[in-house]
């Protein structure tokens, strides 16, 4: 059986960044294991959308990029704040993997801890390819749907998701009591 | 029966401004549901108070003002990170309410999306009537008690909680190892 | 200010055995302070009511009894299965109290360990005021709505609360996969 | 859009009595939805695999009995003991879906009480297709692998899922201290 | 340095078996760490001393048998009911140790599977050296304690702890309601 | 028997000024009983080592100080955000102690809300020891090993323990998704 790679983010929400490293892991193994890490949280300016709507997002945009359902696979991983147990919660959801791509160094350091392999993912995505940058222009009403493949846009308008992202920033606005 | 409103705060301490929006709202339902938020919180610089200690002030505080025990329950509900089954768990917790009053963003968003009726609440308030003010002022030995309901300040007194605001403030004035 | 006197029980659901330890109480103290325990369950056949729907009935069945509700306060507590900090966490979300009433050995067991002052309740109820009976006879179909007060009834009928507790006691019933 | 249908289930193991379950929805919606139910649990007499060795028993399963990967999602949801949280909490980590189908009595009440459309499933399976006569026969060392789907047997014996449960089931046979 | 042995129990209460399988570890290795698990219960039938109450029952047992300070290490570890964490949370919660000394099955398990050496405790303690015997006598007022240390024994009547167990036993003896 | 002092801390990690604080309780109670606080957490900038890892730092410290094993007892204790409970979870894992030695605010408050006898800790140590300060010089490649017990240095090299800090500091250097 092919390698798989196991591919860790937060995608709030997956944006063309995203699906390029989708593609380049894709480029390097039989199969993508995309574990939607922070879970449980949405309707943060941080989470703003559920895991579930998050996995709708990805489905959507392998689709629309025409990776087959076969090539990958897509798990909710909950967040644990006692991080010395993380790697084990994620290797108890999920199917066996044998390469961990990831950037962000709290992943890598405590992978390689834990004896996996861990490899790099190379800088390819533009500047403007940030979820940051995106909830950004959302709350601020800027073009943010060329950031994101063409179905996350149409399904983040179809959730409102924009709407709630600005709702849930008018905190600021309003009298608190 | 009558309708019910919900009013949601933390209420650290109950002050002024809350009695007003306690009156506000009693003028459009028969009955008023008072939620406690972040409930288990309690010993913090943004929340000093425990639950029960809230509870105690909002009774005398509406004892006070001479509003009858029928026309209002007051109920602690315990904060959850995972906003999505937040209103579930208000309403696992309270009677039967049938608007929820709140300007909280998250608040409004997450009744909103769970279908209930939602209405703004006017801000007749004047600026000095916040909680923060007043816990600045305590932590500050500045004049405080004119901004919440005189029993509320005998009671504050009563606990010491204005000298345990101060002694938590303290963090940065001792040596920390 | 007279004393106040907690009461700590579940409430699976309210009988006229615990209307009767209510006025057994309120003739002892000036004010009964009612918890709902293990407030986070529901939908059990152990326990098959929200602590919202236990506090509804609370408040009808004092009611119908002519009980002022300036004399009783009714909060949830949750269970916690860290015994030994339970005492902390009811104390913590409740008005200041004086006296516990109990039967229930561990509740009777924490309080005094923790100093606090604990009476027995006597046991004047008849053998069917139980919850367990009363939950019994629901899921065989048999008379219950004697053994609660009319109010209590009325509302359980109301939410289809019998209903609920058959539907959820079908397990062994049907083809489990 | 077709219809997606939600089927929930702890699948400890996957057996042939769960794939013709998968057959029998698949009838009927465009796309199934399988929701691990426990995720959280493994390694137990009730709950002897982990999530991720689930799902990989239902791709399997899936893949060997000719089902297109984009005619079905799994997700594994943990657990809640409040109950009454729970059908937010698999709304949160689901793409959308349009009817439950479930005999089992909790969740068969908690998505009506939620007003989701719920229909039984039909009892086609034979007497032994029961997980809980799998892991009997597991422990005692009886032929179990004719009730689960061949790649299923397969890849239990490849972890050594028999031999980790009968391990699991000695408890009364070693001196306990 | 020489090697560390992990001995993991409950020790409710620590007892004249547990005392031998120490000596015995201590025989094959140069010091001893002693996990108390279960730490978080206490106050019930089957965990009725605290975590620190069984830290003190090992201490003074150790200290009456001769055995110096140096040579052993008590951890108080909390269960976790997510098994397939639970050896991520021993290892970070102890200092390095080399080999598991354990008859428990679910722990031999899942040390064995996370690559642990773990070796069988043999059985050389009395049929009475065993901690629900010595908790059913002291529910029923046998004698019981010289199936413990002397200074265990002294430690639970100066806490008074069969009287707390007696205390928590009577659960069926009051009315329940 | 001489009485025993708690001392509380995170010991992130255990440094020379710690080392102090030890020596001056000891001056004054006959045990001291180390809290190994947040010992949930690791692998952060604030809290990069494990509890296990931060009792080996104390065992050896302690030893190359020449402090009997029997002058002091280490015990990790969870964190709590509730935080009217933590003082029952601090005495339910540990045997009994007398006088609380802090500074720390929150713990001051706690413990003497809680009717204990709290003692201030003089500030005889040197600016640069601070757990702060060596974390930030560890992250910076800065000399830190002339602030902690030699010991204490050789162990946080064994176990890679700067390199880790320096790798999850690294988190605004690389791309991120």
């Amino acid at each position: 059986m092919a390698e798989t790679g196991l591919y860790i983010g937060r995608f709030q929400p997956f944006h063309l960044g995203h699906l390029e490293v989708v593609k380049y892991i894709l480029g390097r193994v039989g199969r993508i294991l995309i574990a939607i890490g922070s879970a449980q949280y949405s309707h943060t300016l941080e989470n703003p959308f559920t895991a579930g709507e998050r996995l709708t997002m990805i489905e959507r945009a392998l689709g629309e990029a025409g990776i087959s359902p076969g090539k990958y696979l897509v798990v909710p991983i909950p967040d644990m704040n006692v991080h010395k147990l993380w790697v084990a919660q994620v290797v108890s959801q999920t199917p066996e993997f044998h390469v961990v791509y990831s950037n962000e160094p709290l992943t890598v350091t405590l992978f390689m801890e834990a004896g996996f392999k861990v490899e790099a993912i190379p800088f390819f995505s533009r500047e403007e390819y940030s979820a940051t940058e995106i909830r950004k222009r959302m709350i601020n009403r800027q073009e943010w749907s060329t950031l994101v493949p063409r179905s996350v846009a149409e399904y983040i308008r179809e959730i409102k998701g924009d709407t709630r992202l600005r709702n849930l920033s008018g905190s600021d606005k309003l009298p608190k009591l």
